[in-house]
Formats: C-alpha cells, sequence, structure tokens
C-alpha cells in the first residue's frame, strides 16, 4: 500500500474524494462508535456521480412569512463567508416551502473556494447546477425564491441537518450512498481506516467472484 | 433586448419553452403577489430535461373500488376533448392505488395537440413515454391499470392538483425544479416580466465569476 | 404469432426479461383476478432500464441495537443458499435505520446465479452495483453497514414485501414501473395472457398516431 | 353457556354490543383465515366506550373545489336512504380537507334507525354528537363544511374504507380498540366463534391473577 | 333573537365563547370568501371541552442546537409582552424536538390577561395546565425543556399556524372540533353571521328529530 | 426539605411515582448532558392520569406472515421472566399490523410484579386494561391478535425505543408528557435533581400568579 501523504485540507479532500465512498468512511466511523453519522437518506445529490468532501460551515434557517425590507441579509453574509474547501450545510428543519440554494449561490460559493452544498430542504435551477458540476445535495427540488418564505439566522453555529448534528469544521463526506459527518476529533483515525479498509475489500470481491461462498470469504478477511 | 411577440399560444409556448423556466416565473408570480403557485415537490418530470408549457385542461379523479360494466368512459372523453396547446392536470387527491396515465393515453394525447401531462398520482408505461418524448409529471410509477381502481368524475373543471387550484385554461409550465401555475388574469404581466428578469440574471452570474462577493452584486442588481 | 416455448425457468425468464414488462403482468394478474400484487411504489430500481425477474427467495429482517458475536450469520447463510434464477426479496419492515444490500452481496448472488434483490429498505454500494448492472430494487440508500442495525431473522419463508404477500419461488418481475409479484398457483395462466397482450397494444397505438380518437380504437381493441 | 337466539338484526346487534369486542370478533375472523378485517387504526370513535354494530351502508365521496350550484345533493339522498340497523360508512380517501359528518345528520341517521357513522375522513360538531351518544368514527375532526370541499360520488356500492374491503350489508363493529368488518359469507360463523371466546377468557384470567405463569394458563386453555 | 352587543373586546369574547363554535364560524367565514382559515387538525385542545377565543399575538420560533448563554430571552419578552385577551400563536415549523409551552408559560400569560395559547408544536406540564384549566391548544405533548432545542426569533409578526396565516390582532377561535382565524377585516361581518346561524340551527334540528328526511329540512331551511 | 431515603427499588418507585414528573425529570437529565432520553411522542398513555415508573425489560419484536406451529412461544417467555418492579418495555419496529399487548398479558405481568408496559406499537383491550388500572404506554390501538403478525425476537436486550436507547435495568418514567429513560450510570443524580428541582417551582409559579413577570422571577430563580 502506497503512503497517504498530503500537505493541507485541499490535497486530502481531493484524495479523499478520488478514492474514498462513503460506505467505507461510514464503517471506519462504526469502528470509533460514532455509529449515527449518516444524514437522513432523504437527502440526495443532484447527479449520481457528485461526490462532495469539505469542512462544514453550518446554517440555520427558519420559515418564515413577511418579505423583510432588506432581504437576504444574512443568506448573503454566510455564503460571502465561506472559505476554501468549505462546504455549505444548511438545516431547514427540512422546510418544504422554502428553497435556500440556488445558481447564483453556487456560483458565489464556488468563487470562494467552497467545494458543495448539503441542504436539508429543497433548491432551485438544478438544470444550471447540474451544468456546472457544483456538488449539491438536497431533499428536493421546487422553483421558488426564499425571500419571504425562509430566513438566515445564524452560520457557523452548530446545527443538526438530515438527524446528525454538524459542527463548524467537521469534515462532512457525500456520495450517491449519502453523506456522513466525520467529527473533528476522530477525523484522523477515520480518515486512515477508511483508507485501509478500501485495500481489503478487493480480495474479498475476486475471490467471490471466482466462486467462493459468503461464509468462506468472510470467514478469511472478515470484510462484508 | 429583442421585441418579443407571437401570433398565438402555439408560438408563445415554444418560446416559454425555450427561453424560460421554472424558477424565473415563479419569481415574477410573487412580484405580482401570487406567492402559492408551485406545485407540491412530489410531482416530479419523468425526464430531468423535460420542460412543459400549456393551457391546464383541469380533470377531476376518484379512487374507486368496482370495476364498472363499461370501464374507462370518462377517461377517454377527456382524454379526447383534448385541444391543440392543452395540458392534462389530473387530480387524484395524491392517490397511491391508481395509475391513470399511460403510454395509450400520451400516444392519443399527442395526436389532439397537447403538450403534456400532469397527474398528482402514479402513471405507468414510463420506458415507452421516454422513449416518446412525451412531457409526463407525476408524482410515481406503479404497473397497474385504472379499471376499479380510480374514475374520472368530472373534467374542465377547477380543480386543485398539488396543493395548487388550477383552472381551465391556466398556463402551466414546469421543468425539473418544479411546475408553476400562472392565473389567466396576471398571465401577460408575468409572462413579460419573466423574460424581462432572464436577461438581467446573466451579468449577476458574470460578476460572481469573476469574484465579486454576493453582497458587491445583490446591491448593484437586486437579484438573486 | 410465434408460439411460445421454453425448457426451463433460465430460458422462460430470459424471454420475459426482453418481451414482457411489470405493466402487461399487472393486467394479466387483474384479469385473473389477482389485483394487489404490486409492491408498494416506494420500490424503485437503481436503474430506470433494470428488468428483474425470478423466482423469490424470501428472507425476513429485523432492525437490531446490539452488535452480535458474530454479525451477520444468518445474512451470509441466506445470500449462500440462492440457487440459479433466484431473486432475493426481503423485509425489512421498511427499514431507515439498516442496509442490508451492498455490492459484495451482489457479487455472492450473481456467482450463485441470482437475477438480482429487491429490498423494502435500504441498500449501499449504489455506484459499484451499477457498474456491474446487477439488477437491485430499493426504497432508498444510505451509506451504513448492517452489522448492529439489523439481522436476518429468517429465510426461504413466507413474507410481506411492499405490502404483499411473497411466498418462496414465486415468481417476481421488475421494470421501471414497479415490481409485480405472480403467485405459483397462476403463473401459466398469467405469463400466457401477458405474452397475448403485448402483441395486441401495438396495433392500437398505430391507430392513435393515424389520428383516431380514444374512443374509437378502444371500442375496436377494449385496450387501453 | 345460555343459548344465544335472536329473531332479527335488532336483537343480535344488541347482543353483541353488550357482550362481544372488537379484539373478539377479529380472533373469530382470524379463525376462518380473514385475517385483514381490521380498518387501519387512525379511525377512532369519538368517545372511549362508544360501541357501534349494525350493517354498512358504503359511501363514497371525492374532494371537489367548487361550490356546485345544488350542494348536498347526494350526500342528502344517502343520509335519507338509512334503513334500520345499517352503519353509514364513508371513504374520503382520507381526505384532511373535508368534513363529511356533523350533527345534523348524525340526527338525521338516528332517526331513520342508523346505529352510527364510521368514516376515514373528518366530522364536526364533535360537543353535540358526544352530547347525543350517537356513536361516531372518525380519523379527526375539523370544523370545514363539505360544499365546495367534497361530493357523494356513489352509495350503497362496495368501497374500501381504513385499507379494508367494505360491501354493503357487511357487518361493522367497532369499540374502542377499533372497527372490524365481518363479511356477509361468515357473518354466522364469526358471531357463534365470538361468543364462546369471551367465555373461555374468563377462566384464563383468573387463573393469571391467581399467580399461575402465562406458559401454564396458555398450555391449558390456549387463549392469549 | 335578542339585540348582540358589547363594550370592548372582553365582553365579545365572552359572549363568543358561550355561543358560538368553530364550525358555525368557520360556515360565517366561507359564507365571505375565506375558505382556508382553520388551521390543520392536528392542532388539538388539551381538553375536549375547552373553548377559547381572543386576538392572536402570534410568535415565530426555530429549532436550535446550542444552548445559549442567556437562554429564554425571547421567549420571555413574547409572554411579557401578551396584553389582556391575547392568544399566544406559536408557529414552530411543527417541530417533534421542542416543547415551547408549559405550566410557567401558562400561569405568566394567565397573570398578563391572555386567554390562552395555540402551538403547532409540543408543550409540557399538561396535568398541571388541566388543572388550572388555561386553554391550550397543541400538536403533542413531550416532556423535553425548550433551552438548546428551540427559540423565538420574532413577535408581534406574521406567522403561518398550521397552515393558516396570522397576523397580530386577527381574533382566533378554537374547540373540541378545531381552531379558525378570522381575520380583522371581515371580523364585523363574520360574528354577525355567526350568530345569526347558531339560531337558524335549531329549526332544523327539531324537525330532523321529529322525523322528516334530512332532504325536506334543507330544502326549508338550507342549512346542513 | 425533607430527607429523601428509600430501602429499595419499590419504595424508590413509589415516591418517585408520587412527587415527580417526566418533566422534571427530563430536565435534570439536561442538566447531566443526556439531552436525547424522552421517547417519541408518538407513544401516549392509555389514560392521561397514568404515572408508570420501574426498571426496563426490553423486549424486541419483528412483523412476521406466517402462524407458527406453536405461537407466542417467546411472548409467553418474556412476559413469565418479568421480576418486581419491572416495565415491560418493546420495540416493535413502529409496527402498524401487530397487537403485542392485550388484557390478559397485564394480569399476568402485574401477577409477576410488574408496574407497567411502554409499547412503541399497538395494544388491545383497552377497556378492561384501563377498568383494571394497569399502566400502559403505546401509539395506538388495534383488535389484532399477534399470532401470524408479530413475534419476540429476544428479550433483556438492548433495543430502542421511541427513538431512545434502552438497557436492561434502565429506569423509565412516564406520565402525560411523556416517557423518559434514565441511564444507570447518572440514576442517583438525575434523581436527586429532580426532587430538588420540584421544590423550586413552586416559589416560581406563586410569585407569577401574584403578578410578577416572567423576566422577574427567571432572573430570581432560573426557572422556567
Amino acid at each position: 500500500m502506497e503512503t497517504l501523504e498530503w500537505q493541507n485540507d485541499t490535497e486530502l479532500f481531493d484524495m479523499m474524494e478520488k478514492r474514498l465512498y462513503a460506505a467505507v468512511i461510514s464503517d471506519a466511523l462504526d469502528a470509533v462508535g460514532f455509529r449515527e453519522q449518516a444524514l437522513r437518506h432523504t437527502i440526495r445529490p443532484l447527479h449520481p456521480e457528485t461526490v462532495v468532501v469539505g469542512r462544514a460551515m453550518p446554517v440555520l434557517c427558519v420559515d418564515v412569512y413577511e418579505i423583510p425590507d432588506e432581504p437576504y441579509q444574512q443568506e448573503i453574509a454566510a455564503v460571502d463567508s465561506l472559505k476554501q474547501d468549505d462546504v455549505f450545510v444548511c438545516s431547514t428543519d427540512e422546510s418544504t416551502r422554502n428553497c435556500i440554494w440556488g445558481e447564483l449561490l453556487s456560483t458565489a460559493a464556488r468563487a470562494r473556494g467552497a467545494r458543495g452544498a448539503i441542504i436539508d430542504g429543497f433548491i432551485r435551477d438544478a438544470r444550471q447546477i447540474l451544468a456546472m458540476e457544483f456538488p449539491v445535495f438536497t431533499t428536493g427540488l421546487s422553483p421558488v425564491d426564499s425571500s419571504g418564505r425562509g430566513d438566515v439566522v445564524a452560520y457557523n453555529v452548530p446545527i443538526e441537518c438530515g438527524g446528525v448534528m454538524v459542527n463548524p469544521g467537521d469534515i462532512v463526506f457525500g456520495d450517491t450512498d449519502g453523506v456522513v459527518v466525520i467529527p473533528r476529533a476522530v477525523e484522523k483515525d477515520v480518515i486512515a481506516a477508511a483508507f485501509a479498509k478500501v485495500a481489503g475489500e478487493d480480495r474479498t470481491r475476486d475471490e467471490l467472484c471466482a466462486g467462493a461462498t459468503l461464509r468462506e470469504v468472510y470467514d478469511k478477511y472478515g470484510i462484508l
């Protein structure tokens, strides 16, 4: 196994994006006792090939029912605060009225260096976002604007998204199987274990293809 | 900006299909105070690239539990009544037992000049409908026939579909972001405003790509 | 119409896979009075072009909350018991915590000759399963492992999956419209009727395309 | 055990109301192989002490979105058609917009001799109906009128209510544990078995109170 | 019919509480074209005999995930701002994590002269609130405190509660059938019509009890 | 404040039942950092005055679809294993098909000294259980028997019930506000804190009744 080395988050995240997947990270989290780190399955990538990895910049939204005099104040501030390798992770309390994210926010986020957005609510401009290949995870699509429907209450604070606590700076990783949150305290161990497990699965698969029973290969490698 | 002109609904709808999208029409509806015109997000196009626009021919269905002696009577009459540029918009009360639409109805509807179908329930024959590229929006797929499961109670009457009132002749527009209903009384203003807004968004996007903050471009153009 | 003949299940299933679809089988089931044979619409194929047909090997799971000393015992035994032309059909009581199926089980199942898996719960490794083109139907995706989350309680026993009773050896057929279960007692009649109906639909479609009303063609052929 | 005899439905239903309960009838239905005869648990009596028994007069409703010129036509006809010992059993497709039943309909139904109403939707005037002690089972309360919200489509036809087929003349029995439907073909056997089982449970209970284990009394009486 | 007169809100609300009910007010709202004024049926009174009427003081909450340094700031301010005859009407976006209301807030609200609380979320201390007979409507009970679970974002602002817009000062009326909102612009007409209709229903009921058909009495009085 | 002393679980639970309530225990759990200990709000007592407290004997059930040759084996064993002061706490994965609990099990459980039952599924015989005043918490009522619908898979093992882990021997406390689980490791501190807090609330309530603002009393006592 080649040695894994990286200089900074960008290099690490690029490597994770290329070689890891959500399921193997979930197994690595299980191994250190963090067994409830997968966001609810209703949060799906816009495209099945999408992979996102980065540090969470958590945002808290609330449904509102008045159009404010100065709309989008906090929403703009939140997006403009994004830094290199951040992922915009947003709790809307699973709103079905609001659409916090769209093409222009994706454009602005990417310009700041952000690597994606994960929303437990709706987004719009799906065609355009797919065209620009910006990774977005969402519970659904809707054409409506956020003004008078939802507001950012706070950002860079702990939130719950899809049933999982997300703290500022936690690494989030998402692909078509779903999104997992890696708490800071265990990120080194989890990432090392995930890279290690990926290697092991190849042998199991090869022997199964060659006709071995599941019983035989599991007894041999302990991987399922 | 080029002048927008059209001779008839067909020309208008062709132009809308090519240049507009549901989100910009939703914003134009918001601007005239019609803020609840987007169907529930559960009503999805069969294909993400699908765009539909036309005048609603609303149909009201009910779940039934007996196979009638003469099945499909009203259903056939409703489809045969479709006119050029109509869209079959159907309320099933979000039935999960019935499948009101399929390949043959799509074929018959297209032969009458209809531009699509929007159902707040299930349809079948998805592969065949995709192959013929007939725009269909639905809450899900199921293989079952409607006979003894659902009946058309009335057509060309006001209905609620996906939580929005749809009157005969209202323009409906759907793409991957969802479906919006444009009431007749405001259709001129809404369409004009939508074409105008499309132009404005390009500048915003360009400046964001060039590195401006969201705050700067929003203060300049007022578009999000 | 050519004569339909087959030597064994494999030949029959290959023919069904190529020429039939779930909707026409559902109609044939309706015709013999079996009107509740379609699994709930929430059980979807991983890929819209997927077709699966085979004999059900039903499996019963339960959510658990302890990691057993010897995990996966029954799960491995169930998969290793799969025979040529079987489909792994699994009831998890629509669990949203567990992920009973993944790439390695797909690999092992295919190696035993199984034709697919239908789960009323979540699966993982969707990308890899899509790449190997193994037919899998599921209610959703999740990255989590089954150990300490779900266990196989029994296999090759009657279960309910997606609201339909599935007995060992029942033929199951699934495509993008959904999954239907053909009880053994009626399988000959249902399959014959389905092959017959497929032929009839072509004439109806042709006349509709040529401009006939739905009323005319339905009165002529009785097919909708 | 005293002999059970009755001259007519009224006498039978009075006896059932006094001595039987839904659970024991459900067990008797199980014993003859009718295992899916309990309406969904969301259909609750207005008062926990309510018991209803009678012959079903099934009614089919649909949500509507226009106020008709002549409202309530079919609804009035349905109620006026009720006969001695009938129970108004109504499918609204579990509507949450409509309120098909209220105090005046209860008053009219009782005047015709009807013994209760079972609705898979909402009712209103709960306080007044409780005061008149008319048995009503419902999924919820709402203050809204049915005009322009729901219409009766047909009555005295087979319907599904709470997930169970209800044919005209089927006996329905409801108490705080829920509602069961006894199909006509098995009503004699089911009623006889239910009266018989009620007697047996007393002994089991007495021995349990006296300290016997569940194992001992179940082995002795086979009742749980 | 006696003349209805009142000096102030308190007298009016006392009269409404004694003689009116939610269903008759809903009918009066229908008559002036306000047909969507009933809160979702999931918002129930703690006690079936509860009646509440007063002017809405709307409060907007959001789920939070951090315990603030100074908890309850806005929540305390909102309650302390209540005036004579107010009803605390609270949107929590139908939270199932938070418990915004309890015994001490009920005590404080009553001390300010408030007539009740209507929450589209959970409350706690149900036994104590029932004992003090303070009218509270809620979607459910839970023992948890609001600190670190929910916060008041704004009060005395327009909100949506149970699917209905509630503006500061709108009259709200609730009983066991549910809660209706009377917008200010129509409150005089609605209240007058409701008092008038109450009288008419008595004659209808009397004739039905005397054996008239529903058809006869509806043709005579037009009330259902 | 009188000194709290007890000789054994029975004395302690009798005291808790009389003086504590779920809300104050939830606050005490919050104070030691156990903030997710309240079962889902859908689990309700049969009677609003019911209070239950005892040590959990957790039971794991699964939905089944075959009537076993020897029904109820594990279910009987589980009930017969109950000891003095136990509470039968049962996970059915929120089944809506099965009815694991009823009058005879309540009778048997009480005879063993058990103090109640908490089920995340349905029960039957509600009238009889209410009459015997045995504390039962449930998500709903249904008349159906468990045979061929649900089986006990294991008992006296860790389970999740209503979203909360319940280990054998954990103290559970339920009243009309809901049910909380006190993990063994913190039970002493939590119980002491709960008894202490009950005393403090009286002063707060008295001053609020006397007209103090919530702000004043909260600043003084820090209790809400």
